[in-house]
C-alpha cells in the first residue's frame, strides 16, 4: 500500500445485530407495506420456524408478503428471472432473502430484475454479460441465518447461468442491502460441517481482501479483527454449535469480512472456486476454498511476506517472523475444524477438469486475477488446483 | 460490555479519503446544481486559495454557488437561521460545510432550518430546546480542512444559542453528510498549537467513545484504531506540520474517530467542555478538553481498568498491567504536541466560574453523564473542574 493511500468507504446498509434482533422487523421502518421472502429450496427455514417469525413480525409491521422458496444452495438465473416476473405481477415494494448467502444474493438479484428489463445476464460484467447499467432496483431486506458470506454488509450477488456454466459475482450502490438484521441465534441450527465450510468463507473474504492490492486502511481494519475472532472463535462454533458467544463472534466476523468485500476485494482464490463450483454445483464454496487454500496461499507466500505475518499475528496473538506462520496457523485451524481432509474427487472433480476450469476462472472472473499481488501465470493456477487434488 | 452485545452499525455517509481527492467535486455526482458554501467569518479558506479550488471544481461539474462566510469558531444560532433564509431565497440543493468543524456543522444546522419552519432550537434535544422531529433536511457535502471534530463521519452538530449560554450537540440520520472529502493535502496549514487542539478533540472522541457504556464491538475496532493513530502521529504533525504522512494518518484518525462518535458517543468530558466554552466561546475546545483531560481520566482509572489498559497498549504498542499507563501516555502525549501546560485563566476563567459550569454541562448535555463508566456526582465534576484549574 502507498504512503499515502487514496481510498474510499461507502456502506449505506443499516446494520442490526445482535441475539434477538430479529424482532425489529416488527418496529424497524421498512421499505415498503408488501415484501417477497426469497428462501432455499430446502426444508429448514420452515422446520425450524424461521419464516413464520419473519412473517409474524411483518404481520406485527402491517407488512404483507409472498414467499419465493426454490432458491438452490448455488442460485441459478431462471431462478431469479422467475421470482422478478412473480414480484412484478404481484407488485412488492422489496425484497427480504432469508437464509444463507444463496437467498440474500437471491434477492439482490431478483430485485435488479423486478425493475429492469430483458435478461440479468444483460447487466452481468464478466464472462458472456453485456454490461449493461443499472440505474434502479427495489430495495432488499438481507436475514442471514448462516455466517458466511458477508453479502449482509456488501453489494455483492453471485449467480450461476446454468446455460453457460458462468458463476459470476456482480454489484452496484443499489444492491447493498437497504437493511441487514444479523441474528446469531438463527443460527444455532447449523451443523458442524457447514459451520465450517461458511466460517472459512469469511475468512477468505478478509484473508483475499487483507491480501489485494486494492487493499485500504479501512478494510485492513476489518480484514484483521474478522481473521482474529474467526481464528479464535470458528472451532469453537465448530465443535458446540449451541455455544451462542461462539456462534455471535463468528456471525459478527463473516459481517466485517462483508464490509472487507464491500471496501476491498476477493483476489483469484474466488475466481478458482467459482470455475469449481460452475462445474460441480455440489461442491459447497467454502469446502472447495478450502482445498485449494493451502497451496493458493503458499502461492503468494513471498510476495507479501509483511502481511502474511500480520495475518499471523492477528491470528496466534503472537509475534511472527515467517510468513509461513500464516498458513501454518490456517492449517491448524482447518484440521481444529475437522476439514483439513477435504477431497475434490469426493464431489465427482477429475483432474482432466482443471485446464478448462483455469480458462473459465479467468474468462468468468478474470479481474480478480488483476487484483492479486503479483500476477498468476496460466501454469501457477493449474499447479494450485493440481496440488490440491485429492 | 455484554459478552453477546446487541449493536447496530449506520453510516450512509460516501467517504473519499486522501491526497489531491478534493479534485473529485469536479466528478462525483453532486445532490443538485446549486450549492451553498459554509465557510467561516475567517480569512484562510481564501488566502489558501481553498475556497476558488472548491468553486472551481464545482464549476466544472456544472454546480453554481454561493457563499455564506460569518461562521464563528463556535458557531451560533443567529448564522444558522440568516444563512438558512438566504438559502430557501436562492433556492440552494445542498450545503458544502469547507473548513473546520464549525463550518460543517453550521452546514448541517443550515441544512435542517432551509427545510423545517421556525426557530432552530425548536428540533434541538436538551436544554431549553424543544426537540421537535427532523424530517426533512437538504444534502450535506463535508470537506474538512482540520483533522479533529470527525463531523465528515457522523451526524452530530455542535451549535451554540447565544441567547442562552447554550451549547447543545444534535443529530438525526438525515443529517449525515451525503459525501465526504477528506483531502490532507488542505490540513497543511493549520499552525502547531491548532494542530495539537484538533488532534486531541479527535483523540477523546476515541477514548470517550471507548469507554462509554454504550460501546460496541465497531465503535471499538475504530476508537483503537484512532487512539493508535494519534499517539504515533499527532506529535509529529504538530512539530512538522509539512509532514503529509502524519496530516494523513492523522486526518484518517480524526475520520475514524468521527465513526466512532457515530457508533458509541462522547461521555461526560465533552459535556463539560461545552459548559466551559458556552461561557467563554474564545477558549477553543481542543484546549478545554486538554486541560481538564488528566483529572477525567484519573476520574474514571478504577472503573474501567481493562479499557484502560487496551487504550495504554494500543498507544505504546506494549503489554500494560496498569490502567495508569492510559494516563501516563496521554500526559506524554501532551508534552510531545507542547499543550501541557494549557491555563484555563489564560482565556479568562474564573475558578468561581465553576459550579455554573456544572449545572450547565448537566442541564445541556447530561444525557452524555448517563454513558460514562459510572455516575458522578455534582462534587466529582466541580472536583475535576478545580483540579484542572491553572
Amino acid at each position: 500500500m502507498n504512503a499515502n493511500p487514496i481510498f474510499s468507504l461507502y456502506v449505506p446498509t443499516k446494520i442490526l445485530f445482535g441475539c434477538g434482533e430479529i424482532k425489529k422487523l416488527a418496529t424497524e421502518t421498512l421499505p415498503g407495506r408488501k415484501a417477497m421472502i426469497v428462501i432455499s429450496g430446502g426444508t429448514s427455514m420452515r422446520k425450524y420456524g424461521y419464516l413464520d417469525k419473519v412473517i409474524g413480525y411483518l404481520t406485527e409491521n402491517d407488512v404483507s408478503a409472498i414467499v419465493y422458496d426454490k432458491i438452490l444452495p448455488n442460485p441459478i438465473k431462471a431462478h431469479v428471472m422467475e421470482a422478478a416476473a412473480i414480484c412484478r405481477e404481484q407488485k412488492c415494494d422489496f425484497i427480504i432473502g432469508l437464509g444463507g448467502g444463496s437467498s440474500i444474493d437471491s434477492a439482490k438479484a431478483i430485485a435488479i430484475m423486478a425493475c429492469n428489463d430483458g435478461d440479468y445476464w444483460n447487466y452481468i460484467v464478466g464472462g458472456s454479460g453485456k454490461g449493461r447499467p443499472v440505474t434502479k432496483a427495489l430495495p432488499v431486506v438481507a436475514i442471514p441465518t448462516t455466517a458466511g458470506t458477508g453479502t449482509e454488509a456488501d453489494p455483492w450477488t453471485v449467480i450461476t447461468n446454468e446455460e453457460k456454466q458462468e458463476k459470476i459475482g456482480f454489484g452496484c450502490p443499489l444492491t447493498f442491502p437497504a437493511l441487514s438484521i444479523i441474528d446469531p441465534s438463527l443460527m444455532l441450527t447449523v451443523p458442524p460441517h457447514l459451520t465450517a465450510y461458511q466460517g472459512f468463507d469469511a475468512f477468505f473474504h478478509a484473508a483475499e481482501g487483507f491480501l489485494a492490492n486494492c487493499a485500504t486502511p479501512i478494510s485492513d481494519l476489518y480484514a484483521l479483527e474478522a481473521i482474529r475472532l474467526l481464528y479464535k472463535y470458528l472451532p469453537v462454533a465448530v465443535n458446540d454449535g449451541r455455544d451462542l458467544k461462539a456462534r455471535a463472534k463468528v456471525a459478527w466476523a463473516s459481517t466485517l469480512a462483508g464490509l472487507v468485500e464491500a471496501t476491498s476485494c476477493c483476489i483469484s482464490e474466488h475466481s478458482m472456486e467459482h470455475a469449481m463450483s460452475a462445474y460441480y454445483p455440489e461442491l459447497p464454496h467454502g469446502a472447495g476454498l478450502i482445498a485449494i487454500s493451502a497451496a493458493y496461499f503458499e502461492t503468494f507466500r513471498n510476495d507479501s511476506m509483511k502481511r502474511y505475518m500480520k495475518m499471523a499475528e492477528a491470528m496466534t496473538q503472537q509475534k511472527s517472523n515467517r510468513p509461513s506462520d500464516f498458513i501454518d496457523a490456517l492449517l491448524r485451524m482447518q484440521k481444529e475444524c475437522r476439514v483439513d481432509e477435504i477431497k475434490l474427487s469426493d464431489w465427482g472433480i477429475k483432474l482432466e477438469d482443471f485446464p478448462k476450469m483455469v480458462q473459465n476462472a479467468r474468462e468468468t472472473m478474470g479481474n480478480l486475477f488483476t487484483l492479486d499481488p503479483r500476477p498468476l501465470t496460466d501454469e501457477e493456477v493449474l499447479g494450485i488446483y493440481q496440488k490440491s487434488y485429492k
